[in-house]
């Protein structure tokens, strides 16, 4: 038995809920285990009557058998053990319990006191209106592509985009510094092409390079991206750690808003008694990273995401948080002119909709975007 | 269709090998859609023959029905599409296809032209034995908890099991900057008692701190580490990202050794059909990010690794590679000093033990750590 610690906590506590697939009956002794596995990972009866058992090792909240083998268990624990920082965060909520079977972390509520220390989407769904200048319509996005085309080329695309009326212009997420396009020479020329668009037709549209960069230069494409005239950066967590996005969004010095590609993400999705539910992974965990849009693949499209997974994300993404703006879903993945009316019906006009290599349908890049723009106004 | 692209490609080709799991006649069409997902992410059939369609979009190089709902397909990318990056490779390999159901990652394999571009362990089996004076015998290693105790605690345990003969004394991975033992206190007094224990025994024990921070506090808390007199670094690729880990591996000026945590990496996992399998993610991907050990659940403790599974890591760990040295499988996760013997003949010699909390049982730490160093001296 390890001599008893002694300290105060401030009693704020934050709340997961896991879903424990499974033998109802092993529910509870699994819940347990998980309290410490999040915390202390050590053995429990070597734990006297102390401070570090009462306030550090998480608490069950509350259970319920939802089905014959499921238990849907909310686990509490001290916003001490993040140390308020977002990485340990995500350590407590998913670190080791990624790895046992059968939990699948399903909601995650914050209290205020550690809100304040993780990102905050600076724009959200009121900001990236004003920006762009569209108080109630949806707004569009697209991505420049394909990869191999020469920073004339994407450039030229960008122009005639942004020309038709798209509101964001992004970097397609595989475009990084490749022979064929490196990042200065695109940003400089893509950035550069939508700055003349908007002069030539008073339009506002936005040039977000993709910033996925070995670690070490990371800041270093982020200003280059700044200094070209950039409106705001395609960010993929799921490669450069959701920290690194917290980080980028907390930037006075750059305050563009931020799109969250779900790259690499996908594995957390894949099983339903695991990993990680559609909701907290591109909603709530993309909020408090500092996105002001969340990507993923819309149903019914090339992907595997369910209507109610997307219906999932989206809810996320409002929901209301005190002092955490709601953002934008942005659904895509192989969306086409044909589905918008479908996709506002679903998502409302608080969305943006992206659509990308169909806008290359028929040659006619720019009249393609006005006819997407005509479809939303 | 696009005007056609004409660019030249060094003609050099990485290989990922993905299971595609459902119905083996569509398995085809699901390839090469694959092909064109992790590459161009255009419609294919607006891209010409030209440079793009030949030496950018994926190719499939072979396809192997394994089962009735299974077939293996071995898809090549150039070199060109990662830019010679890792965080763009990571996309490649997985961004998008991450997102599209039954397909899982199951091997990797990459030229040397592009090797040499990536992350290498600095140190390898071989360096390590080297660090701690054991030209043969398994190493040991512990973690420092449990979370809620004091530097002072701690560094008292980093004496004893130091004291006691363990190789390498990490922070739990737990510990990050909480108010209980802030990282600059803790670290600084963990690395002298450690210090201090190798004076008084002429033991060579590293410790070696865990760096999960904040994105723009993490090069401060390496910097803190290494004046402190840290030996090594925990390091935790699924939450600040594998390129952290490269980077960190890169940097001449710091020159240690880093062991991988799997911590909220289970969720790539946790799907037999999707994900990334056990051997790319903690063996080959650790590897190419510069992990000296790899850190993961053995079979039989308290998480859900297969024996199958840890094999497949332990193999990946020590796979030949040229140029790319073999790391040291580290299975941990809730292991006794009773599974020792077991242990070694499973793993061989080339492995680090990686036993925590019971090397508490009893309350005797330093005999404790003494029993262990005995079993496999």
């Amino acid at each position: 038995m390890l001599p008893p610690s002694r300290f105060d906590v401030s009693g704020e506590r934050l709340t997961a809920v896991y879903d424990l697939h499974g033998d109802p009956s092993l529910a509870r002794g699994r819940a347990e285990a998980l309290c410490v596995e999040q915390t202390i990972e050590f053995p429990a009866d070597l734990v006297p009557d102390d401070s570090i058992r009462s306030d550090v090792i998480g608490r069950i909240e509350s259970e319920e058998r939802l089905t014959d083998d499921l238990v849907r268990t909310t686990v509490s624990y001290a916003v001490e053990t993040t140390g308020h920082e977002l990485p340990q965060l995500l350590n407590v909520l998913f670190g080791n319990s990624s790895l046992l079977p059968g939990i699948k972390l399903v909601d995650v509520h914050i209290p205020a006191s550690l809100r304040r220390y993780l990102g905050r989407p600076r724009f959200g769904i009121e900001g990236l209106r004003s920006l762009v200048d569209a108080p109630r319509r949806p707004l569009l996005a697209t991505a420049l592509k394909p990869m191999g085309s020469s920073p004339e080329r994407l450039a030229a695309f960008a122009y005639d985009l942004a020309a038709g009326g798209i509101d964001m212009i992004k970097d397609d997420h595989s475009l990084a510094n490749q022979p064929f396009a490196q990042f200065d020479a695109r940003v400089k020329a893509c950035a550069d092409a939508v700055g003349r668009a908007n002069e030539d037709t008073g339009g506002r549209s936005l040039y977000m390079p993709s910033i996925n960069a070995p670690f070490d230069e990371l800041d270093a494409r982020l200003g280059t991206a700044v200094d070209a005239g950039a409106g705001g950066f395609l960010v993929m967590p799921g490669i450069t750690g959701f920290d690194h996005m917290r980080a980028v969004a907390a930037r006075n010095d750059v305050a563009l808003p931020i799109m969250g590609h779900p790259a690499f993400l996908g594995g957390y999705v894949s099983s339903p008694v695991g990993g990680i539910s559609h909701g907290v992974l591109f909603g709530t965990l993309m909020r408090y990273a500092g996105a002001d849009m969340s990507i993923f693949p819309n149903f019914g499209g090339r992907f595997s995401f369910s209507e109610r997974a997307c219906r999932e994300i989206a809810d996320a993404c409002s929901s209301g948080i005190d002092g955490v703006p709601a953002i934008m879903p942005t659904p895509g993945g192989g969306m086409n002119r044909g589905r918008v009316s479908e996709m506002i019906d679903f998502y409302g006009h608080d969305v943006v909709l992206l659509i990308g290599g169909d806008l290359h349908r028929g040659g006619e890049l720019r009249a393609n975007a006005e006819a997407f723009r005509r479809a939303v106004s």
